[in-house]
């Protein structure tokens, strides 16, 4: 669009260009550091190194560490959301605790398989106020609609309703999952997670259909 | 037990008491810390100040600080308990929804008014295989329990699934009010957060039913 209201300024380019291959630098370096060590370990002078930057520019383009950390788990959550579309898929057609279920074992591997990057979406807190990208909050939408598609006609069909029943199953499965990676209630036994689980979905999805 | 196979020494006596008014202090120097700062910001040499008392006397007391934070986080704990066994009374003679419902909006208060003290309990992690006093296993036993109790014939039979049905509602009940205190879903709605778990409930009481 600019480049067809003022005549073309090469410099420009090459700094857009520039700016874009440092971004992308400082946030999979962000994203390589949140994955190994954690969203804690995240600093400044450190990513700023690995992208081979000044360390103003990491302020220049995400505006704070938490810009960078956020930018970093909205990817978390992109990919969560593409690990719980397949699911979706692979259980199309299947009554509704199979379909289900089959979300909450997709959404257990995950919290399993990447656990720093998934606990860095949840355990990362921002001031108040903060401003929350766009694209974090289609992708945390996009989470719950999974839900609610499923629930679909079985649900409530007040609108707002079936909103708190996906973030009622959501945060349920949530919190099976963390207190038993915790270990909170005992040892982490991924089969006793998913029982747990189970025996929500499978009571909740009688209880709807009556 | 000692005082009848030994003559008594009244030096051993003294140095009992200083050592328990010592430990009283330094367990108050850190819940207040927790109460009001998070338990991060528990530390030795400031609990020790608080106390009167020198760094080494902590070691020697609570062996290291996660020592001192869990003996904290058992008195939270036993607050917590003590909060739900209130619930639990209040509903009684109630059906079951009503007395489920009863203990998950207990816990829902019970962690917003005591939030940095209600977190330590569950973000404070310990290194493998450190030891858990039994205090704090019988307090998370208690918790399970009283949800078994009140689940009791209408659950499932077998003891083990039992079990498993009151870790799933404490942990979906966990997860529901986390989430909204952490503002993860949207702003923190205490009444959304409670129609929330309430919709698990309702739901499970009546599959349960069947």
């Amino acid at each position: 669009m600019v480049s067809k209201e003022r005549p073309k300024d090469p410099t420009r380019d090459r700094d857009a260009d520039f700016r874009d291959r440092v971004r992308t630098k400082l946030l999979a370096a962000a994203e390589a550091i949140i994955a190994n060590e954690g969203y804690a370990a995240v600093q400044a002078r450190r990513v700023a190194t690995e992208a081979g930057c000044a360390i103003g520019t990491v302020y220049n383009i995400y505006g704070d560490i938490d810009g960078l950390i956020l930018a970093a788990n909205t990817r978390t959550l992109s990919d969560l959301a593409v690990a719980l579309k397949d699911a979706q898929i692979r259980s199309e057609g299947q009554d509704l605790e199979a379909r289900l279920m089959s979300l909450a074992n997709a959404y257990l591997d995950f919290a399993t398989l990447n656990q720093l990057r998934w606990r860095a979406v949840f355990e990362h807190r921002l001031p108040d106020d903060y401003p929350i990208p766009q694209a974090f909050l289609d992708d945390r939408r996009g989470l719950l609609a999974l839900i609610e598609s499923e629930i679909g006609d079985t649900g409530p069909s007040d609108p707002e309703e079936r909103q708190d029943a996906a973030r009622a199953l959501f945060s349920a499965t949530h919190g099976n999952v963390l207190l038993a990676l915790d270990a909170k209630l005992g040892p982490f036994e991924p089969d006793r997670c998913e029982r747990q689980i189970r025996f929500l979905v499978h009571h909740v999805v009688i209880g709807l259909g009556r």
